[in-house]
């Protein structure tokens, strides 16, 4: 983890906007990273935060969520059920291009004289606005202004609009505007960048041949549309664009459509003064195979349809909807401008990841970059739902239907890997496997136990009850099947039942045997699906009898699947007094994590995988997800013990580490770490801590946020469904305030430290608790319960590496209180940030 | 293991001959197979046995060991410290190709109308013969005889003779010799088995791309020479061929010469009877860098050299070579000649395998095929040492000086995977590991124990102490540090030395801690590395300083290496008796083998690794191959009660598992299994049993062979250098006649039922054990010591999978006694093999 000890970000460059992110230094050598912050989308449509002019900037990119190209993965060493066809979201066509010339000069920011630079996403507009001044070459000032939108009502709809003034000179103005393949003219990176890449597992394959293959330009008057199927998925994308020019100069336009380019030229004799305007409205469409005709047609239309509206209208469509977004989502952090900033840019994030997925999954770094080859995991289910279903349940509704419909290909994965069932895919895009490396993809079985998990939390927080009368049952019975099956009795008649040969969370060790997250959580699927068949049995027979026909459900398969979550083996070592995070896990060496430079991180980049495998060492959250998760099934003191004991192994080289250990943290009383966990989150991206968000926002993480402050500070939990608060709130925070949805009922949740206050926002009422208390909040007033105190608060730093290493060798046994406090980084933690 | 109940070959096409593989049947659609098995090497170069002519065969080919073209390996999935040199042989340019027209007629042996005709290779010649007879479309009758051969004696020589000779009518007769660059010609295979091909790991990479980058082509009167140099790998090659025609008739000749193609060609007015004799007369030479043109001068020294021969005396200095072999290797097995046939082809292909690999390993399949990418691996040491430490002690040294000199890259390959010492690569041509799965390959740490294991044999063997000396101590002291840092002491303080987070020789079983093989060797490993730099402490001290100074060795090492040997943990199961494979192998689930049908064999091919990992089943012999390398360190019962519970589990889907398994079986007393898993051996090629042999021979069970008879039948072992037997000889055998060369003398050994015999056929005498009893055998008169038995004789057959799984689920324990014979397969075994 990198510990925050002071504001990460350069506030000069920076300044804290509490509704903004804004930038007013143009850093040439930090672009990758810039255009991933600045990114705009709506969870269908992304454009990363390439500069206009599509010259000199770092990874140009423009995503469609799904839009992907398949391609025969080739494994070195191939095996029976490796993972056969490759999946990678392709750079679509980038229509958010914009040349500018000066007297045939081009304008090129990273080379320009820029006299003034800003650039600002207001999270209540999400509008990218950039405004500087340029003196060309020859001595002129002109002043350069765009706006930028992907639209989160219309989600297959953008505008750019950009202005130009001479300031104190006539010119020649010249503007470009295009349509670029850049996938296939080998046009997405800096020469600089390509360069300097070096060999990364999580960046996404590059392709060797054409990707997009030309089906249809079309130009007419000011508008183009270039249509394009991929070469091996045969998915269809069409795109269009539309000009209009404002100006009191004279001018002429000329026009271009090739191939991979598409281009409306004003040449504009412009008047000191005098403001010349292009907007461009953008539309993108796609499918699976809908013929690039008809596409360009549904971009006519959407073109039409946006021409009828001013686009000052399309910008204020934008900033309603995101109103009522915030009124859902905001999480108010009063007094604290710079983490308020960091913490309303993340959930900002969320909106762009998820707001119109419509159809589709959400994908690891949403539609900002390529990372992880655009890819759904199980990101989607554990770090964003709980935030959609209790923000937005209909955005949950849709990606739980979109698991719900790749049931069949999981069905099929289940049978090539033997099983019963269903077994979803580690990391896809189309429904099947893509992951090339089993030992840490397939062997991650417990994705079919962490998609029951939110659908069950989706059903307990919306009370949706009908979704899985409508069919999402299946999910819960083929995955109850596939544990069924996959577990089994062990022949020393240990009475237990055990899953072998799986791997957990933690991808720094694989393929193990009763992994402690795994077995916790398919005990939990297994209860699950016994539990949502009988009630379905009774409350809605039909839906029932339906689903017994159609997946040839025997009543013994229910005893089954009680049988073995009532006897799924629960590794737990009496000694430690810790849940070894698998059979053989304590058995290992301990990877000495405090003598392993920075510069050996993360040990994925510098470690052999049997090297790392061979250790106690955590990628990530592993054990201690599990006691998020599934907390009611663990005790305080076991979760302390188990906190202690993990965290000092655990390297967080995953981003999906470190809002896991702080809610935990919180829970178990380290206030200090739980914090410090938190800020590492919380500036993942703004402060690119791991190196990579050039590739891409960290979807899962920008989630985790939203959990490390609802579930972390705010303590809340909704094991089974009840949803209860024991809230954390650090020292120095005065209050919390966020809001959750909860059965078609918004609450206001105001979290201080001698009380937490249930405010009815929407709706009728709903019931929480407190501690160990139940309320009923209602509608007429507010509920305020008073705080004792906000539980444990741990002062001594938890173990080091070493600590465990010498405690072990003494006894074999972990005394955290007698811990000293060695560790620099821990004790710095407590430095606040503050504007 | 496929049970061989009757002899296995069709008699009518292939006649027993205890001196011959014999052929009187041309079958088209067995080709590929036929042409491994009449393949002739010399352990440097070899043919296959495709037909002269070079059409319409299965896999055309010609192998130089360690000649080899490489490639960047790419991972579907890329990680740190993945193997990244993909080595592949070359399919060298074919220069035994003689194209024969009769008036314009192609000679295609597959179309042809064939009115007799044979195929021979006597083992005693070393010269594969083929006379057939011919009736052309016209209705001519045409005998065709041809003999080929590649010299012992002159590693880069081969020659064929082609005679044609019009039997009834006189004809036109073009005789077309050629060398044909196959590789890149793209023409190495036939197109039927091309397309028939399916995903199989063990066959060798295709390239894409041009391999041999034609450098010099030279053509003087009937001699012709072709140089070349791989793209990747830089190695170079020249191959060059001399013809001589004789006859009567009245011919004329012209030439031809081409990048990939040089031909000369005889037009011959034949007469009726007159014979045709061509002896073309090929030499190939490479070099890691040598310029094509020097090879070039040297295919013309060799081709000169050759030419001061008559053909004759080159087919005698064969014969000569052959006769010596023979002395030194002969297994004699009188009045079984079906079995006496098969034992002298399998100790015929050791001797193809290896007379002349001279600075080369042993590859997997020799130089008759490109099965496993002519990859070296502990096959050598384990399987073919044996052999060679025996009976061409000269030629053992060789191959451990070929592991001597891949010290460096073992040790870098060592500090990639984070190790001090030396790894060895698991598969590789060039040193480096190019095993691009490392579950099943860099894994297997166990071949540096393995490696030393064979240089301890040699050396005990031999009494070379010099070769230690010399240099080869090196391996000793970098694989004992690999282990010594490898392992560690855990902290749970049990005072044990554990190796975690390896594969053991079972590559159904990966990465596992504390797998019982390579703790047992690894154990071993570092005793010897100790005690042999003791020694030379002491017996060579300039030899001892020079090493320590070149290796940096300090003293604490060699205490380190004791402590942590004297320490290594061996798992050991006290309910079951038995060691277990690994520490967490008995907690696994059984497979069920005895419900697994044929079309689910070998189960590599039809199940995913994940799900066999997850279980209790074997490919191969692992804690059994320890009970043979290591015996000495497990009492009979544990050797009994481990071979039964680990036979039930071994599919031997691997042929380097029956000969291990017949070995131990012969020891513990399964008689009949013994016998049984030997005769699978034995015919593993000849009768095509794993349905490979078109890949090549599999020289690891030609070694296995001869250890089979050698230790497993004639009982002996040679643990620490102190040679004992123990026979086993079947009920139904007379007399097994072996010879060994121990020390530089060379000793017959006789066993027969009642007694042991040994003769020295050579040198002064030599210290033999029977049983506990120790025997100096003199120059002077044979030893013969009188047997009481030959081991115990167990008549029930060992448990099945099955009844592992029911006795288990009772009390946890394998009583063997109470099994019922239950296996067919297991009791039918005994059918007797007799001509």
């Amino acid at each position: 983890m990198t510990v925050i000890t002071s504001d990460p970000l350069d506030r000069n460059r920076f300044p804290v906007d509490e509704w903004a992110l804004v930038e007013t230094e143009f850093a040439p050598d930090d672009q990758g990273m810039a255009e991933t912050i600045f990114a705009v989308g709506n969870g269908y449509l992304g454009m990363r935060g390439n500069l206009d002019e599509g010259r000199g900037g770092a990874a140009y990119g423009t995503f469609i969520n799904g839009f992907h190209e398949t391609w025969p993965i080739r494994h070195a060493e191939e095996a029976f059920g490796f993972a056969r066809v490759g999946q990678t979201i392709v750079n679509v066509p980038d229509a958010k291009v914009i040349r500018l010339y000066i007297d045939d000069e081009p304008f090129v920011v990273a080379e320009a004289d820029i006299l003034r630079y800003s650039r600002r996403v207001d999270f209540r507009d999400g509008v990218l606005v950039r405004e500087l001044e340029w003196r060309t070459p020859s001595g002129k000032r002109v002043l350069i202004r765009s706006r930028r939108l992907v639209s989160f009502t219309d989600r297959h709809l953008a505008v750019v609009e950009y202005e130009v003034t001479m300031l104190d000179a006539d010119a020649s103005v010249l503007i470009s505007s295009q349509i670029l393949n850049r996938q296939d003219l080998g046009d997405e990176y800096h020469a600089g960048m390509r360069a300097a890449a070096t060999f990364d597992p999580r960046k996404a394959e590059s392709f060797a041949d054409r990707v997009l293959q030309p089906a249809l330009k079309r130009a007419h008057g000011t508008r183009y549309v270039l249509g394009y199927q991929t070469t091996n998925s045969g998915m269809t994308i069409a795109v269009g664009a539309e000009h209009d020019l404002e100006t009191d100069n004279e001018w002429q336009q000329s026009s271009q459509i090739e191939d991979d380019l598409a281009k409306h030229v004003y040449r504009i004799q412009a008047k000191a003064g005098r403001r010349i305007r292009v907007v461009k409205t953008i539309t993108y469409h796609t499918s699976r195979g809908v013929p690039p005709r008809e596409l360009a047609d549904r971009c006519d239309r959407t073109l039409d349809r946006a021409l009828e509206m001013a686009p000052e209208e399309i910008f204020d469509t934008q900033r309603d909807w995101l109103d009522d977004f915030w009124e859902r989502s905001d999480v108010e952090l009063p007094g604290h401008p710079i983490l308020q900033q960091a913490i309303r840019w993340n959930i900002f994030q969320l909106a762009q990841a998820t707001a119109r997925t419509d159809g589709q999954g959400v994908a690891a770094k949403g539609v900002t970059g390529s990372g992880y080859g655009g890819h759904y995991f199980w990101d989607t289910e554990i770090y964003v739902l709980p935030f959609l279903s209790y923000t937005a349940p209909n955005v949950a509704r849709n990606a739980l239907r979109f698991r719900q419909g790749m049931l069949d290909a999981a069905r099929e994965r289940a049978t090539e890997l033997n099983q019963r069932g269903a077994l979803f895919p580690w990391r896809t895009i189309n429904g099947l496997e893509s992951s090339a490396y089993y030992a840490a993809g397939t062997a991650q079985y417990h994705i079919d136990a962490d998609i029951t998990h939110a659908l069950m939390q989706y059903v307990a927080a919306t009370g949706d009850e009908d979704f899985l009368a409508r069919g999402a049952i299946d999910i819960l019975v083929e995955t109850a099947r596939l544990w069924a099956d996959l577990g089994f009795w062990r022949s020393n008649g240990d009475q237990k039942f055990h899953i072998d040969g799986v791997t957990g969370p933690d991808e720094y060790t694989t393929v193990v045997d009763d992994n402690l997250y795994t077995n916790v959580m398919a005990r939990a699927n297994l209860w699950s699906a016994v539990r949502m068949c009988e009630e379905l049995m009774v409350k809605n027979p039909t839906a029932y009898a339906r689903m017994v026909t159609r997946l040839g459900l025997e009543e013994h398969e229910l005893r089954g699947w009680t049988a073995a979550a009532d006897a799924m083996e629960i590794p737990f070592d009496a000694h430690r007094g810790i849940h070894p995070q698998d059979a053989q896990f304590l058995d290992k060496e301990l990877w000495d994590l405090d003598s392993t430079p920075e510069s050996k991180r993360p040990l994925l980049l510098h470690y052999h995988p049997l090297v790392i495998y061979r250790f106690q060492v955590l990628k990530q959250a592993d054990v201690v997800l599990a006691l998020f998760l599934q907390g009611a099934e663990f005790t305080p003191a076991e979760k302390r013990r188990n906190f202690e004991y993990y965290d000092a192994l655990t390297t967080g080289d995953s981003t999906l580490s470190a809002v896991v250990q702080s809610i935990i943290a919180a829970e178990v009383g380290h206030h200090r770490l739980a914090r410090s966990y938190f800020l590492s989150s919380l500036f993942v991206d703004l402060a690119d801590l791991h190196h990579n968000t050039a590739d891409g926002v960290h979807v899962a993480s920008t989630g985790g946020i939203w959990s490390s402050l609802v579930s972390g500070f705010g303590g809340m939990r909704d094991h089974d469904g009840r949803i209860t608060f024991n809230p954390r709130l650090p020292e120095d925070w005065e209050k919390l305030v966020f809001r959750m949805t909860i059965k078609g009922s918004r609450v206001r949740v105001t979290v201080e430290q001698e009380s937490i206050t249930f405010t009815i926002e929407e709706g009728e009422g709903v019931t929480v608790h407190v501690g160990h208390e139940k309320y009923e909040v209602a509608r007429s007033a507010p509920v305020v319960v008073p705080l004792s105190d906000q539980g444990p608060r741990i002062e001594t730093p938890p173990p080091t590496t070493s600590d465990l290493r010498g405690m072990l060798r003494a006894d074999g046994s972990v005394v955290t209180a007698s811990i000293p406090m060695i560790s620099l980084d821990r004790t710095e933690i407590d430095v606040d940030v503050q504007a």
